[in-house]
């Protein structure tokens, strides 16, 4: 696990000294503001500002040149602007500075041809002599744990930092700082807002990977337009399985249009947003759908909870609040729990009789004229064991309310269960109470609850991802090495009946079938299989058979065999096809029809698709992807994901379908596209008919691409 | 349009008289709170306070009882406990006391029969001199318009009030004054604040149809748990869109947890979640899915805007800003406007090489160095007409940046070009330059879009309700007369044969038929339909034949029918079941089969279901919801929502299908259940197998109850 990045990112994270190349004595210039972020935020290196005008900038010593300074600067700032942004950089190289952040810009984030090359040319005089390179466009890097703020945002000048448990990464400068402040507004201190730039050598990824290895860290934040770097993303991933860190990443470029704006933003190429969402969750990684869903949940990873399930107590001096909760959290799918007949008992001799002792607990709004009765209820809810986590709201409150006692007697009982607990509390001022205790506070309950379920759900999700992660921490899975650019790229259509035996090779079922290059052939089928059988003609230049007619069902006699393999060798001839021969097949009486496909994703490798099959699959699409390799668990999972999930136990009398019998299909064809030695580029079998339970499945149609040549790199 | 409420209720809402029974010296009790409002929030009319012990309640003259009083008041306030406040009330309606606000509590939303008891003699009491109750258990009235704060909410001594446009109401006291809250702390004036408790007499929605008489509303919100009077929101929805008033509803108790909680808070009956979504949608009203959505685009109907379409463009000096709300809009089904190559060409002009021109258009953080570029920008934007609405993204600014200027501008360009125009802020302190400035702003990108996006789509629905509501104020729907409660309830289960009979006297298309007594009737049914047929058992006591084995397809030769005759009249002996005999039906070859089904909702009346038919309606439901009565163009949109839409123009070379055949169907179910003759109670056309185009649709099966005996009311 030791790596070059290991040692060349650490520097960047925690430099021992730091030169500025391009020094402003304007605290508000981009050569000056880290500067005075460097001073005013307890750094404890050496800050060597670099200006050939000046002796002192912003009160500190400064020197005209590289060559001038007193040592080799760990890391260098570069904010001079274009050619000597690029000289700056070649010069640093030679030096031996082991890393630049260059915040300059007009590099690659233009659509000038020029530009881009000097920016490669400023990457290769740095690859050179070994020095990685932030940027360039770069807002620069910011870690408060040490005071190393080598960014020039505006950000820190309007919301005041505070060292924390919260690293935030991404391309971004804006994307970098937004979380920011909405953590900060929270009063979350926030360790890290590294905001990489064009990532023309050091990737966001990359960084994130190094960030990930800091035990200070409890979450750790990702803003990404592009993916372009998975195994970056996988190895923090792993970092971070390792540490119960959670990840929570806010991928944008979801639609064709934000992939469009992301392309001339950083020059994102569009990921396969369903492969990204697969991808996330194999790592454990939580996708924010946007900011709010990035920073929400934020706090309550921070409070080292162990949370046990979803079962929810609400309680509230508001019924409406109790209703809203109720479908707030039946829709987050946390089920209300039942408290046991005794806490009810015990419940109903403290409210009034008006008041709920069901779950959610209605305190009514007695609680105005008895405060009371708020901290005589939560020791009896809290022996019940039924409850896995707690919504209190407090919709309305002030004055008549001892609203400090409600705060401090919700926190008392917050730690002694230990279980996690959300308040929904528009109010703001005693919004500000609640937090003062330490409590976590949103304003409405289904903020609450979606912070809450998301916390939940992410919880659970690293649970999954863990074993699996730590594993593959000792034998990366096979991805990106299937990639398109790294083959020789042949690719080859098979017929059905290699594609076939094929699948049949790796334990994909199909019904018996014999490929027959002749009528007497094709009789001799029919007699060994005993049966109607399925007549098919084979022509690896024919992907769409039915299109054509070259299918036969049904076909149970010697003379319907006959015709139907002249019929199709004829229509074959006509499409000035070749002629494979004929496939004849048992007929496989099945329940329900579904696809499996798989393809290589240029970035992220193989994607197996599993889903309902039949005419309409591109129409009415119900399918869940995959990531081999993958278990038997990722499958059944994937599988329960689907519409027509309901219908697996069987519905009106139908008999339950075999499903593990499918989930063996599923697991062949991700066995088959991690296997190089099949060098498998797509395959789509399409039905694969599933019987009753018991019964099995076939693939009764099957179409292969594979890539012929050998694995080598271009 | 004149009713009893129109009179007795305008009363409650702007009282010249109010007495306080039970008034309290001390303003923090339920007795003296209001008494202390009426002091302090401006009322003008005459403040009558009764306390048997007093001369004086809080500076003002106070009286021993009623006939003390120098007047009947038009008002009473009811604020003692008990026994003593059914008294008050009938004391109130003998002297003439027009309405009373009944804030005591333990009556009706007990569970004890003598409370509720209390409750009913109470309203008895009132009704018997024809005096309005609001209550009991009401938090009160407040109408910030003329100071008439009949209320004890502590909520307007924590968030000071200030009369303006919006109006919310419901029975619940905290949802009255949670989006209070929420909107005064985005600086909207509220006009009213009703909480209306027990809802014995006067309920929620009657109230809502008198507030939104009030021309200086310009949003109605409505928190509810139960729809009983369904005839009322219809009523306030006509009154709404003669004066095109937004109506937005939080409904709680969308799940069954959520009911549970709603049933022992208000005792609200469930209501069928999706009825409600129709039925909203029917009367104009959004259905705000939470306390943020019930206020987030408030502030954006305030606009007086008109807007004309869908298309964003988006504006920021941040990429990654531009990449999430393009990625926001394109979820939301807000397509990015594309601006035109002149107006492309003069942002090129203005804005640095490496920013965006295109839509969304990224200003990039060059806005730093020159704050110019927003003010110059934004003309040219305004000129081109492709766009129908913004959205600008300020995701940083501050020191360096002119804020000042920035909002001014954007506040310009709101104004010169009139369309909605949204912000996303997330630092405080530059939001509140922008709402200094008359802008709309939140706090990300995503959540300014929704709300937009509500604020559209809720524009539309408006449109869309406007022109029915308006013909049906002369002549409202038909509705709950069909409902249970209503009628002697003998039900009736019609044979299939009568089912498509009476079907097709609706004008139900179905496949030539005969209803075939002997095998000799069948065998000449046989020949007349020039076969093949379907030949199906016939009994009003069946009512799932398939089930039974009562069904033949196919059937073509005289042989054929004559054993499925005779096999079918068998199998109905031996169920036990009564042998109407055997229908014999010409086989429809179609493309797709549907369901339309239709029911008796006991609260909103008919409900025509339509969606996709076959075997697993239940499992993998698809449909629609239609309240009758409905146009052509109401099935069309219920249509196009399905999920099977993408198959209605034809897939994979399938011919498209009959679909105005098939508007034609659910419109005659649709009339068949608003028809009184028919007195249908519930129908299930399934399969109604659609042709393709040209073809027609043909209802394969039907079951219809009926409810027989006059429309007599219990």
């Amino acid at each position: 696990m030791t790596t070059s990045r290991d040692h060349s990112l650490r520097v960047l994270l925690d430099p021992q000294s730091i030169a500025i190349i391009g020094a402003s004595d304007n605290p508000d210039k981009i050569g000056g503001r880290p500067i005075r972020y460097l001073s005013q935020f307890g750094y404890r290196g050496r800050i060597l500002p670099i200006n050939p005008h000046r002796n002192e900038t912003q009160n500190l010593r400064s020197y005209p040149d590289l060559d001038a300074l007193p040592e080799v600067p760990e890391v260098a700032i570069i904010a001079v602007a274009g050619d000597a942004a690029v000289k700056a950089v070649a010069e640093c190289a030679e030096k031996g500075v082991r890393a630049a952040v260059v915040m300059s810009s007009g590099f690659g984030e233009t659509n000038d041809v020029d530009s881009r090359n000097k920016e490669l040319a400023m990457v290769a005089a740095a690859r050179a002599h070994g020095m990685r390179v932030v940027g360039p466009n770069s807002q620069g890097l910011a870690n408060f744990g040490n005071g190393a703020i080598l960014s020039f945002s505006t950000m820190f000048l309007e919301t005041t930092p505070a060292d924390g448990p919260v690293g935030i990464i991404g391309q971004s400068g804006a994307m970098s700082v937004v979380p920011y402040g909405l953590l900060r507004q929270r009063g979350i201190g926030v360790r890290y807002t590294h905001a990489t730039g064009n990532d023309a050598d050091v990737t966001t990824l990359e960084l994130a990977a190094a960030v990930a290895e800091d035990p200070a860290l409890k979450v750790l934040l990702l803003y990404l337009e592009g993916i372009p770097d998975p195994e970056h993303l996988e190895e923090a991933a792993r970092i971070a399985a390792r540490r119960n860190l959670p990840v929570i990443a806010l991928k944008s470029g979801r639609t064709p249009a934000g992939q469009r704006a992301a392309r001339s933003h950083t020059g994102a190429l569009a990921n396969e947003d369903r492969v990204v969402d697969a991808f996330f969750e194999r790592c454990g990684i939580w996708r924010a759908r946007d900011v709010q869903d990035m920073v929400h949940a934020v706090e309550l990873h921070l409070k080292g909870w162990r949370p046990k399930g979803r079962r929810l107590v609400a309680i509230s001096n508001s019924g409406a609040v109790c209703v809203l909760t109720a479908d707030a959290a039946s829709m987050a799918g946390m089920p209300l729990a039942t408290l046991s007949e005794e806490t009810r008992k015990d419940l109903g001799q403290i409210l009034p009789s008006f008041a709920t002792t069901a779950n959610p607990v209605d305190i009514t709004a007695a609680l105005l004229t008895n405060s009371g009765l708020f901290s005589e209820i939560l020791p009896v809810i809290a022996r019940d064991p039924a409850a896995d986590a707690f919504l209190i709201g407090v919709p309305v409150a002030g004055k008549g309310y001892d609203v400090d006692a409600f705060a401090r007697d919700a926190a008392a009982f917050a730690r002694e269960t230990g279980k996690p607990l959300v308040t929904a509390i528009p109010q703001p001022g005693v919004a500000a109470r609640f937090l003062a205790h330490g409590l976590s506070v949103y304003p409405t309950e289904s903020e609450a609850i979606a912070a809450l379920n998301q916390y939940l759900s992410h919880v659970e999700r690293m649970q999954a991802a863990r074993p699996r992660l730590l594993a593959e921490a000792e034998q990366p899975r096979v991805r990106g090495n299937h990639g398109a650019a790294e083959y020789s790229a042949t690719e080859r259509l098979l017929n059905e009946a290699d594609s076939l035996a094929l699948g049949t090779r790796f334990g994909i079922r199909c019904a018996p079938y014999r490929l027959c290059r002749t009528p007497e052939d094709a009789v001799q089928a029919l007699r060994e299989l005993d049966g109607p059988v399925a007549v098919k003609g084979c022509s690896a230049d024919i992907a769409h058979k039915s299109e054509l007619g070259i299918v036969r069902l049904g076909v149970s006699t010697e003379g319907e065999v006959r015709a139907a393999f002249a019929e199709i060798e004829r229509r074959i001839a006509e499409a000035d096809a070749q002629f494979d021969g004929v496939i004849v097949a048992r007929m496989f009486k099945g329940r329900h029809e579904f696809l499996i496909g798989a393809h290589i994703d240029p970035v992220f490798g193989p994607v197996v698709v599993v889903g309902d099959g039949g005419k309409y699959v591109e129409a009415l699409p119900d399918t869940q992807l995959l990531l081999p390799p993958f278990t038997a668990d990722d499958v059944r999972l994937a599988l329960s994901r689907l519409r027509i999930a309901p219908l697996f136990d069987g519905v009106r009398g139908e008999p339950p379908l075999d499903i593990p019998a499918l989930v063996d299909a599923v697991l062949a064809v991700g066995g088959m596209m991690a296997s190089r030695e099949a060098n498998v580029v797509s395959a789509d079998f399409n039905p694969v008919i599933v019987g009753a339970a018991g019964q099995g499945v076939a693939a009764v149609d099957a179409l292969i691409t594979v890539r012929d040549g050998q694995a080598s790199r271009n």
